[in-house]
């Protein structure tokens, strides 16, 4: 098998093979080297690598399974951690340069489960300065390419985890999301992303252990694989107060299910504009969702204040989270973000209680709708992969775009309200550059959407097509 | 039986009785509509009664029996809300001029699980104005006297349940808790109250869904129960998006528990001052936990910043909750909750932030200590129950209290972090007032908290004796 068969293996299906013993740990771990190594120069998605750890830590793997240890779930997996995430030992930057030589005592409770689960640590990936946008560049490691088009964004905040999937360098990578960050880069790369209910991944650490906003979750090439990570992920842990209380052994359950006869509301798109393209290849999956034996309807929830509720309560963040920083090295952080933080400043908490009640209406009228339906599917993204150079969509089919995140509203309307949602791959432009579609569930059925993710790509099989990827990647 | 005999039957006494056949609904009902008859007018528990429409469902209660069908776990036990939950049908007043006369069209989640689960609402319970302090009265209904010494205060906000149960007038009960509303009365009252975690039993209609500060639970004359109750208000509903995914069912396996080797955090009282009679009843309790087996020190965590964090945030809920009463109704609003508006309208966005950065802090100082320890245990109030004409005390143990909660403090510092507290009888005063232990648990551990105190109480008695009920409630 060719380095690059091997690393486009799925993880369940790599998985597999080191715990029968047809491949070693070892083995893996330097076919994905010697990946990163060949194309991560033309991608930019892994910006810190451990080669040495993870080479050490597949030896020490292999003899664990030699001597008929227990295995974990995620044995002998590479993985990359967003590097947002703090690795012990290993330099964690938040793409900031106030960050530029940060090295963690401790990691973040969503890497610490991926390594107690067998999985090993091969790297850090790119992500916008404290994840700010979707759009993945930083003025340490720059800007994450798409691997089907190099001269275009892999999206973000999770950008460098999905470039990195897209292009065979790793099977498995955490992300974050508050505003679509594992969904944009996972639509623009042809791979998967969760947003689970927060909650559903514990967060730690996190300024703000009660926030709903952001979450953390798994990136993968198939659902199967994402359910897999979820086994590893998923689940409680008192450090974190808004922790669900379901074990993550929920996520062992069969994938496999008769979609006869679930109702699906088929979204026109929120009342967002999108690139014609986009809805041009989002359309034809309609047919895919009938063919499963959904119901599928064209209906959607009036969802418009969910952007000054997101705005708010995003900008709040920002300034809680910041302050520091901004108090006393403004100079290191970008335009966007002082704007950000800015705003977060002028709001009072009236403000902020205008957006609660708010958002607890919408909530409910999302709620009701979705008593009529089982899920609703959108397109995940508004517009296709865009130039790497410029840093934000100025307009959209013709309407403009009054902020640097604007053109996120497909994903971050979904956010405000904390429903799990996931994006699929749905096909390519005519230009060859990947569409991903949106399925959104109701509160805390974050295993339904992953069941009616996973008959989408069994019916569709993109994901694991790459027609279209660059040369110097394929 | 004499109508007092049967009205002080523990809950799970008498619905085993009632699916028995021993005792019907009707002459449950009957006795204690006799009950609130007899002793109601010297205590003003139930502010409003239902007496026709309660006995018309026990009459429907016996018929479903009499036919066969299946129970559900609260058949034929008359309960009574805190006139804060919505009634469809019966008034609800909020303890507000303002809501004098409403009569709301649906009932809220609490009351419908209650009913669904077979109890008969046979009236509403007093509350102060809007829940605010803890102490019972309002401008619509008066004072709640204590059965105990009925010129003393029930306390609150749950005055009316706590002091109905008390004297025999209902068996089980609804209350609500965002700084001690729980905890405080069944302390006051030698009844039992137990504070869940947030989204243990979901809260709805909700103006802030996601808020976990304000909590319904149950109150009873015994930790059984309240067990028994919560198998009919706790589990999840998508009405709320903050609910445990834990079924109801949780709180049906046994209570009785070896605490042996249990270790108990003796708590001197968070640095606040108590009056001396609290701590001589409560200390003298430290040995019944060491006959209990369990391995008792000393200790507390530091959590003086919870006062700060619960004001700000409890000024934030008046002002969002109650903005509207303010613009159009301020003359009809009490100066204590005016008082808390405003300081809700000065507080700015960044101020609530602190107070999150905070709260993150010591909730996990406070996980950390309970990594040494798996309860700790404090008084449940900072004094003993006080003149009923008094609004708040002005100072305890030489101690002025700077505002009308301030006296509230060894109950809200744990609703800061929203970890599971219980109030159990402890004991009486040298006068026979009633002194209340409150045990708190680890994150989500809210059923140990009620195995931790059915022992306690099994090991004392406390709760089911009663010998200083006031002469006019024998």
């Amino acid at each position: 098998m060719t380095d690059s068969d091997l690393c486009f293996l799925s993880a369940v299906e790599l998985a597999g093979r080191i715990r029968s013993g047809d491949l070693s740990a070892r083995e893996a771990m330097e076919a994905h080297l010697r990946r990163i190594e060949a194309v991560n120069p033309a991608v930019n998605a892994i910006i810190t690598l451990a080669a040495d750890t993870a080479l050490a830590q597949a030896r020490a793997a292999d003899e664990r399974q030699a001597r008929g240890e227990p295995l974990p779930v995620l044995h002998g997996l590479p993985v990359a951690h967003k590097d947002l995430e703090e690795t012990a030992g290993i330099r964690t930057t938040f793409g900031s340069p106030i960050f530029r030589d940060y090295i963690p005592p401790t990691s973040s409770l969503v890497v610490e489960r991926l390594q107690a689960a067998g999985a090993i640590t091969i790297g850090k990936t790119n992500t916008p300065e404290f994840g700010a946008g979707s759009q993945t560049f930083n003025p340490i490691f720059g800007a994450t390419r798409n691997p089907y088009d190099l001269g275009r964004t892999c999206g973000g905040s999770s950008g460098g985890a999905a470039a990195a999937l897209a292009a065979g360098m790793i099977p498995l990578a955490d992300g974050s999301d508050m505003g679509g960050s594992l969904r944009n880069p996972a639509s623009f790369c042809n791979v998967a992303g969760f947003r689970p209910s927060p909650g559903r991944v514990p967060t730690w650490p996190n300024r703000m252990a009660w926030s709903p906003l952001g979450v953390n979750g798994p990136m993968a090439r198939s659902v199967a694989d994402l359910a897999l990570m979820m086994q590893a992920i998923a689940g409680p842990d008192d450090r974190s107060p808004i922790g669900i209380e379901e074990l993550a052994s929920r996520f062992a359950a069969p994938l496999d299910r008769d979609f006869r006869g679930v109702r699906i509301a088929w979204t026109a798109g929120l009342g967002l504009p999108f690139e014609p393209e986009v809805l041009a290849v989002t359309e034809r999956q309609r047919t895919t969702f009938e063919s499963l034996g959904c119901i599928v309807e064209a209906a959607e929830p009036v969802m418009d204040e969910a952007d000054r509720i997101f705005k708010g309560l995003r900008a709040w963040h920002f300034e809680v989270s910041l302050r520091d920083a901004y108090a006393s090295m403004k100079d290191q952080l970008k335009d966007t973000i002082i704007w950000n933080i800015e705003q977060g400043q002028r709001l009072t908490a009236a403000d902020l209680g205008r957006l609660e009640l708010d958002r607890t209406n919408l909530y409910h009228r999302v709620r009701k709708f979705l008593t009529r339906y089982d899920f609703f599917v959108l397109p995940t993204v508004q517009v296709l992969p865009f130039d790497v150079t410029v840093p934000y969509p100025a307009s959209i089919a013709g309407a403009p775009m009054a902020t640097y995140i604007d053109w996120m509203k497909s994903c971050y309307y979904i956010s405000t309200l904390g429903l799990p949602a996931l994006s699929v791959p749905a096909g390519f432009s005519v230009g060859g550059l990947p569409v991903g579609l949106q399925i959104v569930g109701r509160h805390h059925d974050d295993f339904g959407v992953l069941q009616l993710g996973h008959a989408f790509e069994a019916a569709t099989g993109f994901g694991r097509a790459r027609p279209a990827l660059a040369p110097a990647v394929r």
